[in-house]
């Protein structure tokens, strides 16, 4: 029997798969025993079902490699040695040949065992190694339960999990998983991020999920409607269809906007830079006609490895990214990194209560200046082979622009003496994502020469919500009137002073936000390739006029619901 | 010889004291040989040593009582056990036996063996143990070098201490320790604010501390200006006297302004409200002659405990305190925890990755919606013996001050249909501490009867800087024109909107800044009992009228020196 479950669309794509669940801290398998001459044959099913897990996470294990086998290699690693525990066996064991618990049962009630042991230790690493013994176990329940009980991987398989962190996508696109369905999550979060910009169709906030799928069931999850069909019928399967031609042929069209311009209806000329931080990214953007790179993340370049990039590796990958657009500008950000995402990176940051509020961005490049001042040598360089412009990320007073140009002009005069040709007065630019930066911005923006609205952090902090924050979904929004204010204020200062400025959170990659930017003014947007032409399409329906006239309308809305009805009638 | 160090004064008082180093991750212990003979004695000093730390620990925890014993007693629980661990002991035996080291060297030999196993396990609980590693080690070292080796407690000692947690704070003061120098720290950290209420002489970032002072040293430390001198010679005690005798005189002419008006110069009336979370603090406000009580913390109640108080234990502290003021207004801030204080609170939350950034405050009380309607009916019951405020904490949007509004409407429903005498129209006020709330405040003022400016958390999501982060101290500072511009704009529509409005942050507790907070148009201040007095003295000697022609240079000043130079201007 079909069933429809509703979720909130975070990633769009319609796909048909086979439901593979992971399931979250307790097993929900209600007691079951087996008569006593079953054991022997339910002992073997058992086993069999390990012995199939134990070839499974060998296989991927074989399978991944770079980056990927050292990040989630670690994992499967831990995984292996739980799945060899003699405890862990020798309990499943007994229960199914003693007490005659069928496999299942013995399962669950072994998991609780461990999960408690561990659960009392009162401290918070060995409870977190419950969540390592609930994967182990119910990859062993999901092979139990497996029409074909061959190896296989996730291929063709959408998962359903209570979370899926940033970290694991790239790795679940590798295995070949289709969808994702989550209960927790938010459209605003990393993952969801992460998921638009691999076009991997994902469904958050689907609170019954877990509850309703069951393994192998098989789903269809419309990741733009947020809807999700278990088991589905021949109408579902019709509808899917038309769904996915519809998707097909909106493509199309989407592609026919590559080389249209990103202009209004009533012909004002708008902008769009691209988001990047791989060469893959600039070629995209480059094919898609973005106006040049708005934020080229270099952080790719420090993490997941073990020792820090020397000035020569820097420069090579800066150099290429500004070849790859061909004349057009290239906006290098510094390195943005906190306590929150150095685990390998050679920089051994200190554990942070608030990583969020700690050492990131130009706060660590002015501690940490050999770092800087590498990274500055490397971008100057690159300087000679294109149009670059330096971003600095988190500043929140003038002070610490002061200092960054300081060393900015100590390292272009270093180069000159040493014979390097670099661009004349590379333009520096700063993000605004610190709330301090955005509201004391007349006291330091004759100091820059452009600004990029960091949206993603700047809304994070202006309210107060770790974006990333599960059980605040609701509360983290850009559709509060102190954000609204705070963009309006700041993008008509910076047109004031003439200083460029483009919006390059994930509010710039969301088409129906785009309205509502556009009545604030801004006329340049920063976004992954990924939803480029949904945006360009989208502003090219709207009238740039229109929408500054009912600007005031926006500007009095008092909470989220009113600027959603604003942004409902926004045409 | 007498040597001057020169750190930052974070609690006023100066106290002459021997100091005891707690000393940081490496012990800087230089490589130091004895002659094989003196081996047996070198161990025996050694043995001696560590019997003395095992009586000091097993003192200390006998004279632990209540929650303390709860809260430290952990603590010591463990490092006793360290103390015992064979692998120690043994390892240091062997070094001084058969490797000749003396005693001290063989500890920072010991100490770094057993810290570089913690360290490589990859893992931050292991390699947190580090700290009580060094902990027990630092306690050893010490004992070794006491010229009096018999058994004693901190009592009459300063500490010197890389860093000290507040949850320390009170635990020394029990254990007698009479000032504290830290070489990170800031004067706005929890640490200082707490030091401050208990009168505790505190310097901080005092940089060379560690290096320079050994255990044992005398020590003059200045709480006041930051000076801290190590073994003074006699000019330095006549002029410790004399500050000593300053400070007596001060806090003389002090005591004689507790009857007195708060009234500047040119006649006009400011209130100073306390903040407070005992029944001692209500005690002393009433005594200081507080206007009423601004800020009365409920935590207390629900920390450091293992079972949530109920309904009639709430209500009973909030009449005490209600009662304690004789009429004057009390204003209760409902719960305000998040994930970074709730040990044992009973309510369980999560691990958060930023807690500052997390399910906090009003967040909690709406998500938990029984914890928070047993302590509205208490708050509503108490408001029948006084004259009752109900402030709500970490409010970020117009949608949660409805939902609570309509739990209190509820609630006073519900226990006026149970007989239950309740004052009419009791006041209901939210707190402005996130930056939404703040920049939204045209959207929802209406819809409260009060405000409260908790600047220090106001100032920590303003500027993204973790207020407790040692390596940051410099970047938290209230003196940033975002701040400055903030707070004008919340205090001037406040009043446009006859809504009271208080600011109970560090910064009203300071006097230095009192004459900024009187040009920003500020007339209700709510503060520690503990330095009401000295802002009171530095509101007198202010005239409100020349402070406010000067508020255009200060909303004028670009950056930190300016503002600090207005200040020093201020007069």
């Amino acid at each position: 029997m079909a069933q429809a479950l509703a979720g909130q669309g975070a990633s769009r794509g319609t796909v048909l798969g086979r439901a593979r669940v992971r399931l979250p801290h307790a097993l929900q398998i209600a007691e079951q025993r087996i008569a006593p001459e079953q054991a022997p044959a339910e002992l073997q099913r058992l086993q069999h079902a390990i012995a199939v897990v134990r070839g499974e996470m060998h296989a991927l294990r074989a399978r991944l490699h770079g980056a990927l086998a050292q990040e989630v290699g670690e994992f499967l690693d831990l995984h292996a040695l739980l799945l060899d525990d003699p405890e862990l066996l020798q309990g499943l064991d007994q229960l199914v040949r003693d007490r005659h618990y069928s496999a299942d049962y013995a399962l669950r009630v072994q998991r609780d065992r461990l999960a408690s042991v561990f659960e009392a230790m009162d401290d918070p690493y060995f409870q977190s190694r419950v969540e390592d013994i609930d994967q182990v176990i119910g990859r062993i329940h999901a092979a139990l339960h497996r029409r074909d009980c061959e190896l296989r991987g996730f291929a063709g398989e959408i998962l359903v999990a209570e979370s899926v962190a940033p970290a694991e996508m790239a790795q679940l696109q590798a295995q070949g998983v289709i969808g994702i369905v989550t209960t927790g999550g938010s459209p605003l979060g990393h993952t969801a991020i992460l998921a638009r910009s691999l076009h991997m169709p994902l469904v958050v906030d689907c609170e019954h999920a877990l509850e309703t799928i069951n393994d192998g069931d098989a789903l269809i999850v419309d990741g733009g409607s947020g809807r999700v069909v278990v088991e589905p019928g021949p109408a579902d399967l019709r509808a899917h269809r038309a769904r996915e031609r519809e998707h097909l042929r909106e493509t199309r069209a989407l592609a026919r906007l590559r080389r249209e311009p990103t202009r209004t209806r009533d012909g004002v000329d708008i902008r769009l830079f691209a988001n990047a931080e791989s060469q893959a990214d600039v070629a995209e953007a480059h094919a898609l006609g973005a106006a040049g790179v708005g934020l080229y993340r270099t952080e790719f370049l420090f993490l997941q490895r073990s020792a820090l990039p020397d000035e020569d590796e820097q420069f090579r990958a800066y150099r290429d990214v500004v070849m790859g657009m061909s004349g057009q500008p290239v906006t290098i950000r510094t390195l943005d990194v906190g306590a929150d995402k150095t685990d390998r990176t050679g920089l051994s940051l200190r554990d942070e209560p608030n990583p969020a509020l700690g050492l990131r961005g130009i706060r660590l490049s002015l501690a940490r200046r050999a770092l800087f001042r590498t990274q500055l040598r490397a971008l100057l360089r690159a300087s000679a082979y294109g149009r670059i412009r330096l971003l600095l990320p988190m500043v929140s007073c003038a002070e610490e622009i002061a200092q960054a140009r300081a060393e900015i002009a100590a390292m272009a005069a270093a180069l000159r003496a040493e014979g390097h040709e670099l661009a004349e007065n590379i333009p520096v630019g700063v993000m605004i994502e610190v709330p301090a930066a955005a509201l004391a911005l007349p006291a330091f923006i004759r100091d820059v020469d452009f600004l990029s609205v960091g949206t993603n952090d700047l809304v994070q902090y202006l309210l107060a919500v770790d974006r990333n924050h599960e059980g605040l979904g609701r509360l983290y929004t850009p559709l509060h009137p102190a954000v609204i204010r705070v963009l309006r204020d700041v993008i008509r200062l910076a047109q004031r002073h003439g200083r460029p400025i483009a919006l390059c959170g994930e509010m710039a990659a969301a088409p129906d936000y785009a309205p509502l930017l556009l009545a604030l003014g801004l006329t340049d947007f920063s976004l992954h390739p990924g939803t480029m032409l949904e945006v360009r399409r989208r502003i090219r329906d709207c009238d740039y006029a229109a929408l500054q006239a009912r600007l005031p309308a926006l500007l009095r809305a008092r909470d989220r619901d009113a600027i959603e009805r604003w942004l409902a009638n926004a045409g």
